[in-house]
């Protein structure tokens, strides 16, 4: 299959300078403070964030140079299949956390419950939009209104 | 900054075959039925999978060619930040969606609840490992027994 190219949007920042002691998920990471630059030419689609409280972030494990199909896991001492796990080093090694996002500041976004390493180039955020156990202060912003819709909605061609 | 190329995994394949009419989100395709073929090379990091109820899939829009920063939302009448969107037509077209693990036989992964259209290519997958509204028979597989060791646990080196 052909690859597909993207380019970050921003990078994000955090108190992991090295590989070790990351903590391995957001859950982990209760209060972590951190922020992310985004590039200022993406600045406007930053609009409306401000209303959530938790984000997804997909970002680039820059600093996995290679991947195995079996991996022993952090939590284990067992080889697990390489795609139950969350691994950095994975055949396309794309990162996923959901935040806490405290404020939005023109193109900075300031962050808690961050288990990602300094320096990691982002890919895309998303709002997060399900209740979950664990979040406190739960927010869905814009989307409040449109709870019942989001069952029973389908897309249309406005994306096409 | 510089670009990040991925090759993708495998292909999803749904009864979606257009961009119209394809639920906004899995709760939105309560029991729609796809499949996922991987690329027989990636077969062995599947193992393990098929403990979970639900997994995230994370895709190429392949059908999205260009973007804009502010969008009008399936469920909204006003232009939001992309960002606090879920639309396709996004700088970096990475899609992300939890969908029901129904079985595993070997490259072949069954799923259902899918609002993803046929044909998309994939490029990651991983473990949905935390409780979640509106999802029934939720299983954690291999993780259920370390559901307290997650909160407190640090990586270490093993991935660098």
């Amino acid at each position: 299959m052909t690859q597909i190219c993207y380019k970050p949007i921003g990078i994000i920042h955090s108190p992991f300078k090295s590989i070790a002691g990351v903590p391995i998920q957001p859950s982990a990471a209760n209060g972590i403070k951190g922020h992310i630059v985004i590039d200022e030419e993406y600045t406007e689609g930053l609009a409306d964030l401000d209303g959530f409280s938790h984000i997804y972030l997909l970002y680039h494990f820059h600093l996995s140079k290679s991947y195995n199909l079996k991996v022993v896991p952090f939590l284990d001492d067992k080889k697990r299949g390489v795609f139950s796990t969350r691994a950095p080093k994975r055949p396309n090694s794309i990162g996923l956390s959901i935040v806490r996002l405290t404020a939005v500041k023109s193109n900075i976004l300031e962050i808690e419950n961050i288990d990602i390493i300094d320096g990691t180039p982002l890919l895309d955020i998303k709002p997060y939009v399900r209740e979950m156990e664990g979040l406190s202060d739960y927010k869905i912003g814009w989307l409040t209104e449109y709870k019942d819709g989001m069952k029973t909605k389908n897309s249309d061609h406005r994306f096409k």
